[in-house]
């Protein structure tokens, strides 16, 4: 390989340091998680196509990676013989008309036969425009007369189109490929509790963190394999479960050093409330898709989405009260009271947010906030109560670093019905950025050994060995320089890891049975005996 | 979905209790790891196929799990002429020569003109099998005369065989897949290595744990998806660092309480000068495969197998030294320093040895035994030095719990040159299966919350998250019951948990300001106040 090798696009490395400072994240959320209660649990990397598919929207099973299947994946492509029969029957029979009716050209009989056999028009050009496209023919030449000749250009036209029919890959997708890598951990998760429902308590409060893999096009902090941090619990319809899920947001962050960050929460039922009272309740969907932009687009647009949509003039003019919305969280309650005076699903939700906030204002949050936002709607379409959202702190520019809600039906997409469910997840890779920017990773993470032990021969190595082993037997991590290089080249691996100490040993120190400890910062030597190279270490 | 969902064949689920006492080892291992100078890297699930296929033997590449190409995966297959046109036109000749030809049945005209079209046996018996598979043809008939039957027979048999030339998996899997799943970490690790050289400090002392994939059969002990855990430096030949690789065994293996492992030792230079010595030297693989299965198969059939694979009788007569080979590592060393008298290599290895050997006789082990076994070689062939291999403790039937060994040249196959390296691997799987067996994880290991409050109404729910808050911070493990059930309910689900304690608060604790905390297992309550439930329950 002459070139240097390379990963594929939108993966990545880790070196040690971003793997200690990933680590940090990860560990001081799983912290959190479990003294909330919530227990680990792990699903495989990837899962049969059928529970994967159809559950992430239209364009979702395009963005699922698919495994092939191993060993000879056409076998049963092969076999089919309902794959070119029909098909290719039909575009024999049009091309026998073409080829022994009475047409000038080649190319005239073709598009003549074809267009009455394919009455779909796109599809009629697709096909014309491929058989156009071989070379060996000239399509303009007179139809020919001499059975050979006829056969030739049937044959090679024939060939073509069996590609064209044969590689269709959205119909083959099911028989080559029956595995695909996961997409979210939500799913999986659904999948896992409806599988081991025997053997699970309900409440179950589990949390996961694992890789995911989505085939999006990558982008500046997009990527294609990436982690998921979720914490759900499934079985309880109880909205202490919300408020506990504002604290741990906070508790994370509060643990993580990000002050200010803000949570956002709304509810689908006063999405919905709105929605009803404006007269666009059919429209739910796309009311809730426009509104969710208004951060990014602004107020104007946001209508003009919603009228292209077909949302009445009329019911966009009476959003006016809340796209003013604003103030301390009870002041919007009030205002939403007003506005949604005349939805039950909208009063429903004004109370659930109104339970949410009180706890929260009487429990106290550490270092986040609790907004209310009623334009938040995250776009996944099976949230049913609380939405949450949080947004990095103020001045610093990145998208939202969290986020989640209620679902009142996931587990019956795999059988099992009634079971209620709620969620967050941490975003890693925009934390991760946001601690950077904000100079918030310990110094101390990314520390990695104490002491190297230079290395000049033998009998010094050895005796090094003998001190290493009792330092790592407490807890110092330390190593031997393997070769018996010139110090210079020992110094400088020692400066290029940032390793705090070095312990040299010649042959005065092996005959004292003592260890000369270099501090590599202030360069000060001090001849120690083993006990005291410990404590010095320590 | 009526029926219940399932996980594809060779993966697992991990409830909370598996991925606990998995993460016990995964932790126990990176202790050992960082302590002896160890520093984590990871690496992307999914690497270039190029940078995996052809780098492990001929049987390799078929248990790679392959990614499709995201969107239309046939794209260049449908547009590449190649794929067809020279097949078929050689085929559609014979076929118009069989049907046009001078034959009593089809089946005869087909059987003529192809063996003629095809010289290869087995292609040709596999081709017209294939046709004659066709159902809607009977072969037994007289040729057609009609030029309409002829044209729909014809068109049948090339549509059947178009699809035998199309649907060709060993030609297509380049065109259609361009990435795959890791099949271990240390070719990645070759890869990160030469791609990332000029960022790295050589010697570079690196461990990775990720899971990796294998389209293995699934069978006891044997997943599709498993996770590796290993430990390897890049950039040096020092023999110091077998010596180190033999301690941290040893040192992981004390961690966690295994008494009693094997570590086996060999090197490829004594197998090589083995294989010198008795005059088959061109046949080492062979040689060292069969040697390898002595322990699974004994002596009688590895020599069967040896005279098989062509070595010399007289060659094998002059093994039986090795057969009978025993005692402490210096007796079989001196044993071997006769047999290996005439060949340099083996006696450079034998020199390896011996350095390893003195060297942990000098440092003395904490638990494990260090032994010579000649016949170890492992399988892979890109050992060049010490090969390694742990066995469980005697008594426990399991195959080997680790191995590695020296391979003086990975990152050539990338493009670096003249990098030495050393790794080894722990099996994480059969070392669970052993600490299961021995019993010998924590009790804590397992345990999740300690502490349950009751929830009998709003107010005392309140209440109890105020505490629950304080508790938390302390880093005691609590939770709420959700929902406001039935004692019994709330009792039962505490116990199912195995959560040790219950705080019960009802309107009394609510006025007196107090906590009633119940053991769980001795039934004992406690009226407590808020700092004496912190003291009891650190």
């Amino acid at each position: 390989m002459a070139q240097r090798p390379s990963i594929p696009k939108g993966t990545r490395d880790f070196n040690p340091e971003q793997v200690a400072k990933r680590n940090y994240i990860f560990n001081t959320i799983k912290q959190s998680f479990e003294t909330f209660g919530f227990q680990p649990i792990e699903t495989p990397s990837f899962e049969n196509s059928e529970t994967l598919m159809g559950k992430y929207g239209d364009e979702g099973d395009r963005l699922i990676f698919k495994i092939l299947n191993s060993g000879d994946f056409y076998k049963s492509l092969v076999m089919d013989d309902s794959v070119t029969i029909y098909g290719l029957e039909r575009f024999n029979t049009c091309l026998q008309k073409a080829l022994n009716g009475n047409y000038k050209t080649i190319k005239e009989s073709l598009e003549v036969e074809l267009r009455k056999g394919y009455e779909n028009d796109s599809y009629y050009s697709k096909v014309l425009n491929f058989i156009l496209g071989i070379k060996e023919i000239n399509f303009g030449n007179v139809l020919p007369v001499e059975a050979e000749e006829k056969d030739k250009i049937k044959s090679r036209i024939l060939f073509r189109y069996a590609r064209l029919i044969l590689f269709d890959s959205k119909t083959h997708i099911k028989k080559i490929s029956e595995k695909a890598l996961r997409y979210d951990l939500t799913v999986p998760f659904a999948r896992y509790v409806v599988q081991h429902q025997n053997e699970i308590e309900f409440p179950f409060k589990r949390y996961q963190i694992q890789p995911v893999w989505r085939a999006d096009r990558p982008q500046k902090g997009r990527f294609r394999e990436f982690y998921q941090c979720d914490a759900d619990v499934v079985g309880s319809k109880s909205l202490w479960q919300e408020v506990e899920f504002v604290q741990l947001y906070d508790d994370v962050f509060d643990k993580l050093g990000l002050d200010g960050v803000t949570i956002k929460i709304n509810n689908r039922k006063i999405l919905s409330g709105i929605a009803e009272v404006i007269g666009a309740r059919d429209k739910l969907i796309d009311f809730t898709v426009a509104l969710d932009k208004l951060d990014k687009i602004g107020e104007e647009k946001v209508k003009e989405e919603m009228l292209a949509k077909g949302i009445s003039e009329e019911g966009i003019s009476k959003l006016q009260p809340l796209f003013n919305l604003s103030g301390s969280f009870e002041n919007q309650i009030e205002s939403l009271k007003a506005i949604l005076s005349s939805s039950q699903e909208g009063k429903q939700g004004i109370e659930e947010l109104e339970f949410i906030s009180n706890a929260i204002t009487n429990l106290e949050l550490q270092t986040a906030t609790l907004q209310l936002d009623v334009t938040l709607a995250r776009g996944l379409n099976y949230y049913t109560g609380a939405i949450f959202e949080v947004s990095a702190p103020e001045g610093v520019d990145m998208g939202s670093i969290g986020g989640g809600g209620r679902y009142d039906d996931l587990t019956g997409i795999f059988g099992l019905k009634d079971v209620s469910g709620i969620g967050i997840s941490f975003g890693l890779d925009r934390i991760y950025l946001v601690l950077k920017e904000l100079n918030l990773f310990p110094e101390t993470v990314t520390k990695n050994i104490e002491v190297l032990f230079t290395n000049f021969g033998s009998k010094e190595a050895l005796y090094s060995l003998k001190a290493i082993k009792t330092l790592r037997k407490q807890n110092i991590a330390a190593e031997l320089y393997p070769d018996n290089a010139k110090m210079k080249k020992q110094m400088n691996y020692a400066n290029k890891r940032n390793i705090p100490f070095v312990v040299l040993v010649g042959e005065k120190e092996l005959n004292s049975k003592v260890y000369t400890l270099k501090n590599m910062k202030s360069g000060e030597q001090f001849q120690l005996s083993l006990d005291e190279l410990i404590s010095h270490l320590k």
